[in-house]
This record gives structure tokens, C-alpha cells and sequence, in this order.
């Protein structure tokens, strides 16, 4: 396996707490495997990355119900936020932001969370990750 | 990377306006970068892809909200079956309606938008695609 | 390709019967063409593996609407689960519960169904992966 096809290429287009937890969990695994994981953010996804909401409550998939709900308040996990933060220092783990996605949900570079490294359109994502792409 | 990994096959189940759109700008970016594409429709997606409601609102996730559905109505971008005919008219991409899904929503495939190639079963389409499969 | 990079690596998250199903076919269909299918359940998907609601309904995504409800009941079908069962049969497939998620919905390993075959942590599940992984 060479080193492209080692990597985790995500697009994130969810933005619930369970996708991106989801997610991040991935993200955390891979990190510390030492591949290299590239990320792009798009609609839903990017949005709770904004600075000042990104560890608010973006909600769970309707799917969740009251019973997922409640457990999951009761949760004493970390944060997604909190795990990509933690991979980023262990990992070389890179987030873009989708500028077609910028545009559509009117976000600025400076509204995002630093978590966030470059706005990229989707053609720079898809030369820089591996041939695998993971939709989430 | 052998030709079979390069490959981009995505598994297209939701029938959203937003996940075909985040799935069309993958396949728009990797026509361009001379990629394959080989695309199943599942469910959901599927449906979408019928002649007679192609272009008609496919609402997009709950998670959305009002805020979101707001944004999306005032947006300018093209419509994500037309980045899918750019697609098709620049690169090698191939559209395969999954035959569990036709018998299942009763589609026939005459119902269906000249986007779509063919009727396959998903084995055909695994015989086809590259090993990484990106589910949507 | 080598044996690593042929499997089917994947995370399955959404608990409802129409993703399932979705990603039940690709399993049954990797399995019949000797693929090794890895398969990990977190959230909502894993609460749907409780050996005493597995083949309950665990409803569909909301984008199917009232039509796609009446749809699904009519459809003859085979259940996701049993899909499950008969790719196990056939073909190499594992299928673990994401220690985290037990830990977040308080499952205990007996009170999963039998499909599962043991709880794993993410590590664990990439280490046994291939790179490319799909999420459902």
C-alpha cells in the first residue's frame, strides 16, 4: 500500500453530533495509525464549524429519537471538536473548507473555527486525498 | 494505483438536494481529473432520478432547518443533474439504476432520466467499481 | 490488489431499514465475490443489532416520505438481518460493535444478536480494515 492510498480521505456533509462524532472517532483511530487524514467540509458539516457555535448543540439525526436523545446527554464523552483537536496534534490530519459551501451558506474564513486550516474547492481536496473517499 | 483503485464509485442512496449535490461535485472534480465514475442509485436516490421529477425540489436533510432550506432556495449554483451531465459530457461516468430498487419503488426503466445508462444488479456494479466504495 | 485493499471496510451508523438494507446488499454482494467484509457498528446502527429488536421496524430516513413508507411495507423482500446472515454463510464477514457506542447506549455484549461477533474499539477495527472505508 503506498502512502496515498494509506490515507483517510473524509467529506464531511452531515453536521449532527452523531455523524461527526462518528467521524471523529476515525479520524482519532487513523491519527494515531500515523496515516494521514484529509478532510473537507461542506454545507451542513461546515456550518458547525463556525468559531462561535462549534460546540454548541448542532443535534442528532431525527433517527435518534427521544431515547437516543436522552442518553446522549447523559454522555460524558469528548467533544468531536475536542477529538479532531487531539488528532491534529498527534497526526497530520488537515481540514479545508469547501468554498462552493462558503458561498452557498455565506461563511467568511475568519467566522471558522482555526480547527479549520484553508478553504479549498473540491478539485485541490480530491488531489490531495487517496483514491478512497468517505462520505459521511 | 492501478486503473481498478482510481476509480471513483459511489453508492447514491439519499435523494436530497444537498447529498446529490455534495455527491455530483465529487464526480464534476473527478471527470475533470480524467477519473472514472461508476455511480448505483439506490432508494431514495433513485427516485430523485426519475424523467419527470428530476429537476423538481428533492428538500434537502432535516438538519437543514429553516435557516439552511432558506440559504439553499436563494443560491445560484447549477442544479445538481446538470454538474452530472457535465460530468458525463467530459469524462468517463456511468450511471446504473440498482434493479432491487426499480422492483421496489416500481420504476420502470423508461421512468427514468437519459442520465441513467443502465439497470444493474450490485453485484455487476462491485464487478465494475474500484475496491473503495463511498456510500451517500 | 492485494488482499488488504480488496475488502469491504464498513461503518455502519444509521440504525434505519433502508440504510441497512443498502449496505446489507453491498455485503452479500462483496461476499459472493470472496471480498473479506469488515464491518463496524456504532450509534443508531448497533442499537438496531439488539437480539431483541433486530427484525422490529427501526423505521426509515425521513426523506422517504408517506410514499416511500407504503412502498417499503408492501416489499417482499428479504430482511436486512437475515441478508446479514446468509453473506456470513457465504463469504468472510465480521461484524463488531464499536466499544464506545456500547458504552454510550449501555448495550451489554448479550444483548446483541448473535450476528455480532464481538465488540471492538476503532484501532482494532482499522487495524483490521482496508484503507478505504464507506459509512453508512
Amino acid at each position: 500500500m503506498d502512502r496515498d492510498d494509506d490515507r483517510l480521505s473524509l467529506v464531511l456533509s452531515s453536521g449532527t453530533d452523531d455523524r461527526l462524532t462518528g467521524a471523529a472517532v476515525l479520524v482519532v483511530g487513523a491519527a494515531a495509525m500515523e496515516r494521514k487524514v484529509e478532510i473537507l467540509l461542506q454545507f451542513w458539516a461546515l456550518d458547525s464549524f463556525r468559531a462561535d457555535r462549534i460546540t454548541k448543540d448542532h443535534g442528532l439525526s431525527p433517527e435518534a429519537g427521544t431515547e437516543g436523545q436522552t442518553l446522549w446527554e447523559w454522555h460524558e464523552g469528548m467533544h468531536w471538536s475536542e477529538m479532531l483537536r487531539q488528532a491534529k496534534e498527534i497526526g497530520d490530519v488537515s481540514i479545508h473548507a469547501c468554498s462552493l459551501s462558503m458561498d452557498l451558506l455565506k461563511i467568511a474564513p475568519e467566522d471558522l473555527d482555526p480547527l479549520v486550516d484553508d478553504v479549498h474547492g473540491v478539485a485541490a481536496f480530491l488531489a490531495a486525498a487517496g483514491a478512497a473517499i468517505t462520505f459521511v
